[in-house]
């Protein structure tokens, strides 16, 4: 259980190293900026107030908010956790408040390269402080979707959709890159392919702690099954996304199987422990074909996701979540109906307050840079640095 | 033993990173794409076939040959894995799988630069599905190098020298680069060197998984000497390479001392776990000096292997598996006859079908690409992109 | 523990893609040649003396030195090991080994760009091999500082400050780069800040193996603790170094935020067994004010320090010794003092070390590259290779 809690940790290194690998060298030092400081603010916000949110214990809770005070109350029974019997209460919380920045950094990705920055983190530390206990308490916290018997095993809906509904909903309040749709859309390519291969092999490496850990118990049984059918439908990602993506554009797309195996790793993170090997595998393979449908359909609304995080995320998280209904033990149309109203539920409680925290930001100190900084870029505007100093760069 | 899990699964990012590190820029996406796809096909190949191939059970197990049927079976006893007790049957499952691609990465070092890509893939689907399991049941499984007494602890022959042997033949079949020997041989430099010492680290991180896990069991008296003898041979091949490739070439060389470390780690894998620590530094110092004049004489043969593969795969899995009758618990010329005879079987095996199946490919779909895509580069020919679009790059 | 091992070692490649990423493209081979073989010196250094020196056993320590031979013994208990009942010892070994290495490559950040490899290489060798064990002994081995009450958890002294009072006499001893300080200060950007951030993300994930595995038993709820103090430190450090250096420099500057970040990592390591929630935060605010400040203070003396390894590592390592008289379980007059003394037993023994064994070396094979050597850059020079060689450089 601890090691799940390295894991997920260098997840956020997977995030920082695949969005700046997916966007151009000049925002570099800002999306890694927003990386590195969204880590301290998650962690921070969810010890002084959201693991207390989100977690508030059976007196405490309500249905759809529950609190239990600001700060860390050590159980009466010493460091034994409450909700998770078997792991004491800090490895039980320092797990959690992992997972907690991880809806942020969902974010980051689908709003670089034109985002403030000042922005970004305030919007961050009201969304994480806020908004990701309260769903998170819905269903993990003993709230009104656990009742209804919503499944979430790991977070298809509770992480990875809440932070894809606030990327979605940043991405049209922000409006796309300049340059990105005259007249038709124009690819920019991400500036080091490299680092964006490092970024999706570490979040895969994570994701053995973040499924792995879900299991919240020491049972080896259950572990390692979650671990074969998390690899087998990141592998089942990569392998439709390759063919779909063949299919339609006649090249090898690393960017399509990169996020083949990233739609196969969200589809299963809601049912990983419902699945047997064969669901599995149906599921990476259906989220590997979903994603490039996804991100084509997206560019052609015109919505500008650099790194394509509203695709991987808000998309194949809502299909993870209901391949519970479809899939494995569970599966059936009552609980079909169950996770189909979680999706809602959840998709309405965040598309309500981003738009609120954002509009507020937007109406008071703006969300986007000036038009002179994004064409120069992030890095020498906010940051006075340059990634690369001492390489030759192309306009782009 | 999961975690021994997630540290093998992160070599296939260490490969990617050393072997994309050690080449051209401008074909930097080609083998990031084969790598990324390598882990996708050995996982999935090994659940349909490979996994009852090697372990098919004593009544399906013959000396040379055994299948137990396609897809995985939950044994009767329920979780436990039939082969390791104490663990269960997915954990087996998964390390098993997580090993199977690796013999293909290694290949896919050797034929950087040049070989098709779809070539290259239906190639790694019918080695790791078929021709990997069959020597991994030799000894694993229980065929008739184990009844021989054959002794390979984590791999050096099964796993590195599989993959050594068939990079030897594509190497052969496929000739040198263009430009590599005009006259005499010409060093062809790796575009990034950081990059290919993240893979090297990440490779010994993950050795520690591939040697420490193939205990398995949870012994830590012999898990801890493991990890002991797996680090002093390391760090002995990378002192030994120092002073070797200083004395040849009067430089500081940092690709042969990275080479070194590879070395020392292929070259304790066959035995870990019987070795003394003075065992374990005199097998890596070994191994260090004779990786600088395998590299050598490879060059000088004009087999064009751009990342070394051969010769640290090969040709030290050969040396330590041989090893294994020379020092520690097992050393013998008994002991050294099984060892060679393990070789010369596995090496025969492997050559042929590797051979038959590199023949097919190329009368059929052909295996080298275009002289005009080799010289422009793979990535913008194959992938329709550039690794690294925003910097300037030289002609090279 | 064996996990704590791992991740231990994965520190190393931190340190050598910080180090680099810090610096410019024309001594990147250097510098990771450095770390890379720092690591071979170590293991095996400390295999033949270090061990021995560090944990002598009881009948052969003294207050002040103490030695039980050459090489590895095993005790005669068997595998258990006599300092950590709970553990073989081979894992108290290893864990103890890859920890000495540690020293070493803090100081090689520091004397970038300008010291010989040669003369890197042979200082490492008498460092780790014979001055980090015999302060290590004063207090971990059983020695006089433990004698006294001086409290050092997981090394801000023992480790960090070992290194870094080296880094400065380094620093004293060979001046600046050429260039640094003509007039005033001019920053010399480092080449690569993706490499830095990748690095200090694997720092922080190595961290949680070398204080979490400090705690040598496998009781849970301190471990658990342990994560949750070293990692609220380093949050803590992150949004302090943040405001600090926006209110001094009025820019986002990504680089004092890494700093921030390892300042609370080395802050929290002296006492993260002993700290509550609030006192590892204040600790970690403190040491990211402090370390904006350090590097200032450092840059106006005409310390040229290329990575600020002297202001993290040793002038956070006192500030990390010394809070734990000031926080948490031991706070008191008393123990301050005790620390005190530690912080200033240590230092005086380590300048004095390091300056003999650097002064020999100047006299003899000198420390420093010739100016044309340093300008041209070291790749070139002392590796005949080029870090990038496919990309057109800027003159830096």
């Amino acid at each position: 259980m601890m090691v799940s809690i390295f894991l997920v940790f260098i997840m956020h290194l997977g995030f920082a190293s695949l969005e700046s690998g997916l966007t151009r060298s000049k925002n570099t030092i800002n999306i890694l900026f927003k990386n590195v400081m969204v880590v301290s603010i998650g962690l921070l916000t969810y010890t002084f107030i959201g693991f207390n949110m989100m977690y508030p214990g059976a007196e405490f809770a309500g249905g759809f908010f529950g609190f239990s005070g600001f700060g860390l109350q050590i159980p009466e029974n010493g460091l034994t956790s409450a909700y998770n019997i078997g792991y004491t209460y800090w490895t039980d919380f320092l797990f959690q408040a992992m997972f907690a920045a991880t809806a942020a950094t969902i974010v980051s990705g689908a709003v670089a390269e034109r985002i403030k920055l000042n922005s970004f983190l305030i919007f961050s530390v009201f969304y994480i402080g806020l908004v990701y206990p309260v769903t998170g308490m819905w269903k993990w916290g003993g709230g009104f979707l656990d009742t209804l018997g919503f499944y979430d095993f790991a977070g298809s809906t509770l992480v990875h959709s809440v932070g894809g509904w606030a990327a979605l909903m940043a991405v049209i309040m922000l409006g796309p890159r300049i340059g990105k749709y005259n007249g038709s859309s124009r690819a920019i390519e991400g500036h080091n392919i490299p680092l964006a291969v490092l970024g999706v092999f570490l979040l895969w490496f994570g994701w053995f702690g973040f499924n792995g850990g879900s299991v919240l118990s020491a049972d080896p049984g259950t572990v390692s099954l979650v671990l074969v059918t998390t690899s087998l439908a990141a592998a089942a990602g990569a392998l439709s996304s390759f063919f779909t993506s063949y299919a339609i554009f006649k090249s090898y797309d690393i960017t399509m199987v990169l996020n083949g195996i990233l739609a196969g790793l969200v589809g299963i993170t809601a049912g990983a422990d419902l699945m047997s090997v064969t669901d599995a595998i149906l599921i990476g393979l259906i989220a590997g074909v979903l994603i490039v449908l996804a991100v084509i359909a997206l560019d052609k609304l015109k919505l500008d996701d650099p790194v394509g995080a509203v695709a991987v995320h808000l998309i194949i998280g809502i299909w993870g979540t209901l391949a519970v209904g479809i899939f494995g033990a569970k599966a059936g149309w009552s609980q079909f109906g169950h996770q189909l109203i979680g999706v809602l539920a959840v998709g309405l409680f965040c598309i309500t307050t981003s738009f609120i925290i954002l509009i507020i930001i937007k109406k008071t100190i703006g969300l986007r840079v000036s038009e002179e900084e994004e064409i120069e870029g992030l890095d020498i505007h906010e940051h006075g640095m340059n990634a690369y100093p001492d390489f030759r760069t192309n306009e782009h």
